[in-house]
């Protein structure tokens, strides 16, 4: 959270949506306005066009510390997270295909993933997983709503081939390994590919990372990572990072149509977004410290606030403080008979906060909490 | 087109893409500032997300004679295309389980089509024809750039369970019988009914048509329609329209996540966008007749004077007079050793048009235009 004062009453939910910063409006505002041209047209409105899209594209990559060819646009991070698990579906078959001196066997490709992940992972997997395209390992993280990369480890089989973690919890806002899982998951590839194993592709769903913490693609070890504009103060778009696509890192396309986006995600592109989208990472690029102290030093205000208010035994934060977390957030139990979390909002006129995930009831506790405090 | 000298050139290509209408960039910018908040989120900037889509879904049933409860928005037309067209492998499945009398058969599903439709149908027809998953029927278009629709209805097999017909063809302009042929799939479905066949649904990409011609899915009697954004100077998004959906007509999401779109279509709403998109097809509702009017008048004078400035044998139109086609659409072909389109325009400094999709080579012919002069 930034601070907002909105109608007043004060917005607590940043890692719901962000408010769009005001050079990502004015932006938007001028490709609009100037960048109408369809980006495939030669002439000037579209070159204009083509050029906005490619300097976003620029924007994007140094922010996450990737090349921009590496960078597709895709309408937010559902599409970007099912495009990833879909694909391994493709990526299986093609590697079977390959090593056709292997018998043909009924075994399936095997995702392995948290317990904790966003319903744009978990539910593209379990759909996947009902149908019976795929085998599914589904780990659950510690009380400390962290996920032990051993536990991530062990569950590798032979049939691997895609693990997704994500970057940080959008309720907890806990941090999780993925650097040192991904560090783990190159030395375990180096050896499958000297027995001939599927290489296994490792995600992460960075939406709530973006913005909040430094995030890159080489320290984190990652194959496929996406990014959600509207979580930073940027658009209703997002993308997604595949390291030396196509070559290096297979990309399959959910959509066909025409070539846009090399043919990865066709569509004309949604230029004015995708202008907005490169702002908001440009000003990631600019002010990230600045950003995160700031929200550091206000959610750490409101815990002892909190406390203060409440009495320290009354509150239970839902991390324990050992844990990486994000800046942002603040995830907080109170105790007592009536303080039943969406009843005290709802009595809160000037707060606007949430239970848990916006795409999730209001009224029924997180499961995501439940689990951690399990 | 409606005229518009863009920095002291005309620009000839609204079939690429328009421009955004001023009292729609208007809207987007109010919606950017104001209705940030997430659509799911109870307190007041969710709400007002929340009001602004249901008042976008009305604005674009109205424009096309369908129920607001009966539009998905999407990313684009590409999507709500592939939505349609990936959803029949399902169709086709669910079919099969329900009917369990059947013998299993090694029978796949069957699709028509056109051999002029944009690449945002035929490739994914193509891509599932490729991997097995349907058998598929490419209807010739006649000389004069439209289908027959018998030639249509009499590839109807026990399997035919989709036909996909364009509203107009972006390049000629073509308007497609899709209202005749819609009855005639109306009539056939009775009597499927009754041998226990499978129902053929109807969709039509309409992308083309809207904001030009009078749209009507009652008219058309069509199950599925695609509406897409920047073809009727709203932003680059779309929706898909599914008459009874769920109920009448099947949907069968091509993502999967949070629950928004009713489940058909997660991923957090495009706020502005959509109002954007609502605002364009309100300005349809309310000035559709105007706009046909004075895209009409400037398609006549130009073909007028484009026979006046070559001598009448040296132009041909590539649609024949008696053929119904878009008031805002020239195609128009030059004869002369030297007149190759590209090379033409490259030479015209002052008009910014095309000799095909945008999504294709701006450097070779059309595969369109030499199919309809074959």
């Amino acid at each position: 959270m930034r601070l907002m004062v909105y109608d007043m009453a004060v917005y607590l939910d940043h890692n719901a949506t962000t408010p769009v910063a005001e050079p990502v409006v004015q932006k938007i505002i001028d490709s609009l306005n100037d960048e109408w041209g369809n980006p495939s047209s030669g002439y000037l409105p579209g070159t204009k066009s083509k050029n906005s899209i490619a300097e976003a594209r620029q924007h994007i990559a140094l922010m996450i510390g990737g090349k921009p060819e590496d960078i597709i646009f895709t309408s937010g991070g559902t599409e970007a997270n099912n495009m990833v698990i879909f694909g391994i579906v493709s990526y299986y078959e093609d590697w079977l295909k390959s090593v056709s001196f292997l018998k043909v066997t009924n075994e399936k490709p095997h995702v392995i993933t948290t317990n904790v992940e966003h319903d744009a992972v978990i539910l593209p997997i379990r759909h996947l997983e009902k149908t019976g395209a795929i085998d599914v390992s589904i780990i659950h993280v510690s009380t400390r709503g962290c996920v032990v990369p051993q536990d991530i480890l062990s569950k590798i089989s032979h049939t691997t081939c895609l693990i997704t973690v994500m970057l940080a919890n959008n309720e907890t806002g806990v941090i999780m390994p993925v650097e040192e899982i991904g560090r783990c998951i190159k030395e375990v590839n180096k050896q499958r590919k000297a027995e001939n194993l599927i290489r296994i592709l490792y995600h992460t769903d960075a939406a709530q990372g973006v913005g909040k913490i430094q995030v890159d693609v080489q320290e984190l070890n990652v194959d496929y990572l996406t990014v959600v504009g509207h979580k930073f103060y940027g658009p209703r778009i997002g993308c997604l990072y595949a390291r030396g696509i196509g070559q290096e890192t297979p990309v399959y396309p959910l959509l066909h149509g025409g070539g846009q986006e090399r043919g990865y995600r066709p569509g004309t592109e949604n230029t004015p977004m995708i202008a907005g989208l490169g702002e908001a990472a440009r000003l990631v690029c600019e002010n990230l410290s600045t950003y995160s102290r700031h929200m550091k030093i206000i959610r750490d205000y409101l815990e002892e606030e909190l406390k203060e208010a409440f009495g320290e035994g009354n509150v239970i934060f839902n991390c324990s403080k050992d844990v990486r977390r994000l800046p942002n957030t603040c995830s907080v139990s109170l105790i007592g008979v009536e303080l039943v979390g969406h009843v005290v909002l709802s009595k809160c006129a000037h707060i606007m906060a949430s239970i848990g995930a916006a795409c999730h009831a209001q009224n029924k506790p997180s499961g995501i909490i439940a689990t951690v405090l399990k």
